[in-house]
């Protein structure tokens, strides 16, 4: 089969990619043209930590932040907005992207859900409009994925009506807290609630780290975390607590309080329910980090397609002309894969802000008619956001690091921003949960079938409750057959049976191995129950275990992308879209193509067929590529790179001897 | 089976590691003590660059330069000596390893083997002292990889004996040039040359680019790269030459040379090969740049892997005890397969430094009984130097960014190094030959079977003479059945036959792959000799030629590693190499399963259980993994990342509420 395909208009595509906050995109594409967004290299640390917060300011100036808080705090209370927009930034000041998230996703986030209305009175406005700036202190130098483990203590004292916070050892600082070495006013710490010498688990304290004048609290000591990889316009830094001492009122109570004689209550009584669910309130902090990712790994590709599309090198010998670098096949492979990978993860992305959007409470309503966690569909969001931050984070350091390879030497050079992209974005992959630590969660998540056996389910360990049911998977709940049919009707012609192009072969084909793999851990585990050694057994199965958490987001993309396909109007838009969604299936197929033969589900010859039909569409998509990458709308500001600029950069021309 | 293994004395092992040149290894150990070269973080650009300039020095004055070059010019003519102390100086300050490797790899490297003797007596003893600063003005911006083609061009002038070197574009100008921003006084400048309005091809010419006081020289026109990811140290410029006028002795003219009347000589009369002769001065920096990298990955995997044995994160509900992060499968799956392929790395390039050693001419002796290239080994070398070249240096990346993430938060803090190895060595996949060019080089010369048909390959297209003969891998050129033996001899207990283990059934995987990947690829590209669009037939074997690359340098590696394993005596040691080799080859087969099952050669079973043994050896060599990484004899000083020292780590403590 020879693959043609019409040109596409990139204007259809970017409505399709647009979504449902497209106003809040063109607003941030509006706003990237302001010159003091504008991308810089070469500032040192001070210089930067400065311009990030001049940045910070601008933004708050704009009322960007407005966006995710409730009404009556100068907010606008649109949740997917709110993420939409921190999504764009992702596009520009990486620095500031990650600043402006500390601030108002996880300070402001936890004050306003882990808060109640005393908290929000007190503080939401002031952090709206950055007249206050916060730290959101969880993570310690001995604990960072093991959150339940921290061994900061809040320990409170009846007498004086306080909490005293205490680091107990060296290893108990908080660690990496972004905000903290230089512009934290507060911080949100969480901490070992003790009272009446019991042990109540981690619960989240607000507590002031620096005087008006910036100082150093009372009994607080502040370190700079120093140089890092890259975000260097973040202020990293470490907070140790000398008992320091903070009013009854500063424990953030939403999900537990401690009254005036030290008695505790709480409205979840099981304590790793109750843990979860105050850690539920980081989901938005995954959202945004996978859309983040997204974005630069979106303005890598601009930039490297563009040069693969200018960039000759090597003469064909035929026609004396020299080559288009995207037109070897190898570049494509480099590139057009993780082009299609980055559109699966965007149709994802959409569907978890919406999914956010509607099961986060409306913020106008009083605290106490918001209920997060009882909705429905709040766990398998929880479950799906952690596995699709896990990917889309890892996709992004893989595509950034291809596309710095496709450039050359050029692609090592500052002024062409995939050295910045790459460092700044690095950390992705193991800050807002350990990808690894993540993917475990979802197996595990997947494994309970979300069952009610919520309790039991020990994070830190191996004593795993694992459903009896029938595991279905993502593509199965999404609609299945009805998915694959409507698919059919979008794009009948790619559909022949028998050929790898079939999508009722390709989606078959995650499914089972979702399936496959889910039961077959399932089965792994249920051993574990009775041995000895339950570690051991959990041990010898953890790739096993990431395995089947891989096969779950694999799914989520692919069910997405389908998704997508079927709101893009027949024409050459869809036709590319389907082509795309065929390249992202069988390269992942390809990519697994090991595990498919073992489990008898590829034939030699099939399996063949699949690496020549991922040839056969990147050739097929290449011309589309720049229409492709058109389509994210990146501002011209973010990319701002001088190898993609084509008119800029210089003529080849000829030896004249 | 159940694999436990004795007690390793890293010691004997590190004798293995240190080979031939263990002297200027424990040299360079020495060396890294003294306070000079201690590696730093958060300099701006222009501090990295007086202190790597500076440090340039240092290394002058105690005599590292003097290995590589001749006796009388104050060198110690050891040139596979030379190699391994660039290799060492891998472990510490990047940018000082590739600035010195500018000096005296690059530019005294063009001097010494493309200059004759009126060149050595002008310069080589000042490149040595590092009184002459020199440049290799070889890339373009328009051409990279393909240097056959750049643009700039030195026309001879016969009226005053002199060449006339030109810039004819914007993008013909010498572009990320080291030591030309700052510090270079001279530049080896590959040009056209032209002679009575013939063109002659590329040639080096000696081209001063600055006056004593620092000043660009006459029609000198020099640009500074700016800020790069990495190896900010370096000054990389860009160089434009507008007419300058050098004198005719300034051509480097060992291959060519052109009388005063404008005449053209060579001893090498087809243009191609003289390319290639020329060109093949360039072995010695692939091999040193492998080299670098793997001194880099051994680095990182020492912090890393130290780190990993002290962290403890989650407990073991059982035991109430939290676990070893290193105990984890998935962490030894990080980092164990990684080091595992260090070893057959450096082992292979203990081979590749031999084989330079051997096939470079003695230094001493008079230029015209130089004859490098005539040497019956010297073609096979650089094919392989080209293979670990871009294996090695796409393993650094990986492996570096591995232990990046697998020591999380910590590993992005610049103070525990992992962030400048990542950033430093990144360029190393596309500098000293861009790593996808350098592999279809590779395919390219075995297809040629290294035939006398070196002129009729055409490395810039389509045209590929394909040899007729049988295709010989690797490892029957090493000796096969007779290796096997060997290897037989040296490890019995692991050989039992029909398992995954049998070194038998291991070494045919690699030997089938690589043999069938180069026979099958022979085919189709022998129809595109007679294909009306011959790029078209090559452009769609592409990945095919690329994969049978990396099946030849898996069998270099592997023979190496077994050949390395013949050196250790019986004991703990020699058992501990045999099951690190095992881990190279089944995670190499793991890796590939999906390649060996669409030929037939991996059954379902079988590749499920080649999966248990990864798993399976990981567990085993988990417990000398410090030992494994103690033999790289990694000094103290470049281990310098607070996360290694276990006992300066914080201890994570208790909770007393």
């Amino acid at each position: 089969m020879t693959h043609t395909l019409d040109a596409a208009d990139s204007g259809i595509l970017r409505d399709v990619l647009d979504g449902r906050w497209a106003d809040v995109r063109r607003e941030a594409r509006e706003l990237a043209k302001d010159p003091r967004f504008t991308v810089e290299v070469g500032q040192d640390t001070e210089e930067q930590r400065a311009r990030t917060f001049e940045r910070l300011a601008a933004l708050a100036e704009g009322g960007y932040a407005r966006l995710g808080f409730p009404t009556r705090y100068g907010g606008a209370n649109d949740v997917g907005g709110s993420i939409t927009a921190f999504e764009m930034q992702g596009m520009g000041d990486l620095s500031l992207l990650v600043k402006a998230g500390v601030q108002w996703g996880l300070f402001g986030g936890a004050i306003l859900h882990l808060g109640t209305e005393r908290h929000h009175e007190k503080y939401l406005a002031d952090i709206v409009s950055l007249d206050l700036l916060g730290c959101f202190a969880m993570t310690e130098t001995g604990h960072g994925s093991d959150v339940a483990n921290v061994r900061t203590t809040a320990t409170f004292d009846p007498d004086t009506d306080e909490f005293v916070v205490t680091t107990p050892s060296t290893s108990a600082r908080k660690e990496y807290i972004g905000n903290a070495a230089r512009d934290g006013r507060v911080a949100v710490v969480f901490a070992q609630l003790v009272t009446g010498g019991e042990l109540h688990g981690v619960h989240a304290f607000v507590v002031p780290i620096r005087d008006a004048d910036g100082n150093p609290a009372p009994n607080v000591r502040i370190e700079d975390c120093g140089l890092k990889a890259g975000l260097n316009g973040v202020d990293n830094g470490r907070l140790y607590f000398d008992d320091v001492r903070i009013p009854r009122d500063n424990l953030l109570n939403r999900y537990a309080d401690v009254a005036a004689d030290g008695s505790y209550t709480t409205p979840i009584e099981n304590k790793t329910a109750r843990f979860f669910t105050m850690l539920g309130t980081l989901v938005q902090g995954r959202i945004s980090v996978a859309g983040g990712a997204g974005s630069a790994t979106k303005v890598a590709l601009a930039i490297a397609l563009r040069y693969g599309n200018s960039r000759k090198q090597f003469e064909n010998p035929a026609t004396g002309d020299e080559i288009t670098v995207l037109d070897y096949l190898g570049h494509q492979r480099k590139l057009l894969p993780a082009l299609a990978k980055t559109y699966a993860l965007h149709f994802a992305q959409l569907e978890l802000v919406a999914g956010l959007d509607e099961t986060t409470p409306d913020l106008d309503l009083p605290v106490a008619e918001q209920h997060p966690a009882e909705h429905p569909d709040r766990r398998e969001l929880e479950t799906r956001a952690a596995g699709v931050k896990a990917i889309g984070t890892w996709h992004a350091t893989a595509t950034i690091q291809a596309c710095r390879e496709a450039c050359g030497g050029a692609g090592y050079l500052a002024e062409n921003r995939l050295p910045g992209l790459k460092a700044d974005t690095d950390v992705f992959t193991t800050f807002e949960g350990d990808n690894t630590v993540l993917l475990q969660l979802v197996a595990k998540e997947l494994l309970t079938g979300y069952s009610e056996h919520f309790g039991n389910l020990d994070l830190r360990g191996t004593a795993l409750f694992v459903a009896d049911q029938v595991v279905e998977t993502v593509i199965e709940r999404a609609g299945g057959r009805r998915l694959l049919q409507r698919l059919r009707d979008a794009a009948p012609s790619r559909s022949d049976e028998g050929s790898v192009f079939d999508h009722d072969w390709q989606i078959s084909m995650f499914t089972h191995r979702e399936k496959h793999m889910l039961e077959s851990l399932a089965m792994r585990l249920r051993r574990a129950m009775d041995a000895d050694d339950q570690f051991a057994v959990f041990n010898a199965a953890q790739d096993h275990l990431l395995g089947a958490a891989r096969a779950h987001v694999d799914g989520v993309l692919l069910a997405a992308f389908v998704h997508a396909i079927e709101q893009v109007p027949a024409g050459p838009e869809r036709d590319l879209l389907v082509s795309l969604c065929d390249l992202y299936a069988l390269s992942t197929i390809e990519a697994e193509r090991g595990w498919f033969a073992e489990h008898g589900m590829l034939t030699a010859n099939r399996s063949k067929a699949v690496i020549a039909a991922v040839n056969e569409l990147c050739g097929a998509i290449r011309p589309q590529a720049l229409t492709l990458v058109d389509a994210f709308g990146v501002p011209d500001s973010a990319i701002a790179a001088p190898i993609a600029w084509p008119e800029d950069v210089p003529e080849a021309g000829g030896i004249n001897p």
